[in-house]
């Protein structure tokens, strides 16, 4: 017997509605997307903060985005090992099965792991050192990062410097994967770096030319 | 220099739409959730998948529900092994961190992953198989959902089975973190198990009880 | 001695069912509710009538709305005299100790309040006149309302014009509040004023550009 | 123009869905509610906390309660002075024109209101004393109350006795009021004194043999 709990009402109650109006007025819809299978245009990683929905950012709807979320919105390097690697399964899939033509990374300020990722790697968060920390362990795929910018990071410039390599360091690491690479240098498929306020509701793209991230 | 390219002019088009009202609209709650941080009430884990976008089900805005998706909506067992672990880490961030008091597996129809994972398991999918693959690494962790029903799944009753395992395989597995059992115990956590119909808007979620899924 | 009588057994009931289902599934949120308080995003300022809910028309739960409810939904003008006046500390600690970031004014059809203002207000009953009139003195915030719509009020339209006056003249006298105005200028707080027909389960809100109650 | 913004849109969406469910399912009942007016059998006074439903604790739907909810639960005394008085008038419409048999005054945990007020009473807040202050002059109400047990409040007992003052000096400033006196001495309106809660979803009464709260 596993432990669940019945859904609270609050949730209950809402997904009826949604049933009642969202689903009622685009069923025909869903019932094609089920039965032909989705077609997304672009895969999106994205963090797993509550703050950032990029379904809403950008007006998407069921469809469009196959997402995958998680810490700090992190892709580590191509390493065939037989192990579990949910990013890299998601990263196969969407390019590999479903064909999708971008690939957007999308990092955000006040990131909480992007935070804890500069406390472990200066040295002051040795509990996220231990090799029991899954939080330590997933963030040290931005170490490279964190040596890229280490001076330039806090103070005023905040954790900003960081949060851009956070996307960086994902972008290279996409091109460590064969897969990625031909389809990249096929023209098949195009990768995107982007960065959003959550409080000014900014965006800013990162620019190959200038090496910057500039508003969009 | 990465190889990255512009933003699509349509997604750039929606973002400024996006900026410009629901954003403004939305502007002082944004600010006060970047200024004072995340407070999310549940943490969802859901599929990669473009037709499953929990927030518009739920009606939920941002700041609600701390997103985790993979392929499959899957968590592996708890494994301090030092390695990479997305889900593993995002989990913890969530009980750990962020103290979310539940925690939502969302599972659905259609669900590519799965059937994958059923072609893999069945002998049907050699490349599925290699050690070289991502995604059938990834599904490895569906194999004692599979083992389960295989009897059960196919023919007229579809991936249904197996998509419902997939949700009770990643219950199971989160009572493997510590973390997690000694909140569930603690009563400061709760667990619930849902699987979605894309094509007809259901919604079923796990009952204790009768061991089945149940419409909510 | 205090003249109280013990909880009908309906009501000791419904408790005892909702504290086993509800408060159960919920126990963890509500207790972190409880330890860190509460963090609401909206004030809701809504009428007394038992016909009115505001958390059942969007779905609310525990936390979400701060709710002040009084006969006709009234805010009256800014007035430091040194007073009892309840409406104005509510209003003073949602803005200013809570910092929400909207106020909305809920006006409904077949208000019995606003009623009773257009009876008073255009001499039909004397007793609302009396000092001593508790509602009347009450209902004498509605008259620069009346003034407006007068000619328009009654006959076919009904009191839907002044209920609708009970939401504008709120919405003014809250700009009257020096912490309202200041937190409204400086984008941290906005106003809504909306109108729901019980009956037909409608929902209006004020549109700024046209000067109208316009659907939802 | 009043400064009014548009309804954010998860409020919208969620409305719209109440609307095609909950109302859709009662429409033939809140048509009567609408053209007979209402007759609730009880009045509730409580706070404007977000984390108290009194329509969740009990059950209730729309009809059933009148509900009046201000800062800490408070009824100011009988004091015809022909100024606004929210609470009042609430209580009189209530009894004199609605005819409710029950009032409930449900107070609670963690209440900030009463906070405030002990905060204040025990010369900690000088700004909630300046006369400018409105939710100090609200909460000079709660003052007799602070008197009785000052000497209890604080230290393991907490907030609690006076939360329990907030219940008691409401229920004795209505028995002040002469329309409540004489309809609770013709036995056409009983007072029931409650607190609640939050966290452990406890839910006390006032018994006046003993003149303490007792566990529902």
């Amino acid at each position: 017997m596993i432990a669940t709990e019945p859904l609270p009402e609050y949730l209950v109650r809402r997904y009826h509605g949604w049933k009642a109006t969202t689903y009622a007025e685009n069923r025909a819809w869903y019932r094609r997307l089920s039965a032909e299978g989705q077609r997304p245009r672009a895969m999106v990683i994205s963090c797993c903060d509550s703050r950032v929905h990029v379904t809403s950012i950008f007006g998407a709807d069921q469809g469009e985005f196959f997402i995958h979320r998680n810490i700090a919105n992190l892709v580590p390097a191509f390493t065939p090992d037989g192990d579990h690697h949910g990013t890299s399964a998601a990263v196969e899939y969407a390019v590999s099965h479903l064909g999708v033509t971008q690939i957007v990374v999308l990092g955000h300020s006040n990131c909480g792991g992007v935070e804890g990722g500069h406390a472990m790697c200066s040295g002051q968060a040795p509990d996220l050192d231990e090799k029991t920390s899954f939080i330590g362990r997933w963030l040290d795929i931005l170490r490279p990062g964190y040596e890229r910018v280490k001076d330039r990071v806090g103070g005023e410039a905040g954790m900003t410097p960081l949060e851009h390599e956070a996307v960086l360091v994902s972008l290279e690491n996409l091109m460590t994967f064969p897969f990625v690479r031909e389809a990249v240098e096929a023209d098949r498929l195009s990768l995107h770096g982007l960065w959003t306020h959550i409080g000014e509701g900014g965006l800013m793209q990162y620019d190959r030319e200038s090496g910057t991230f500039q508003p969009v």
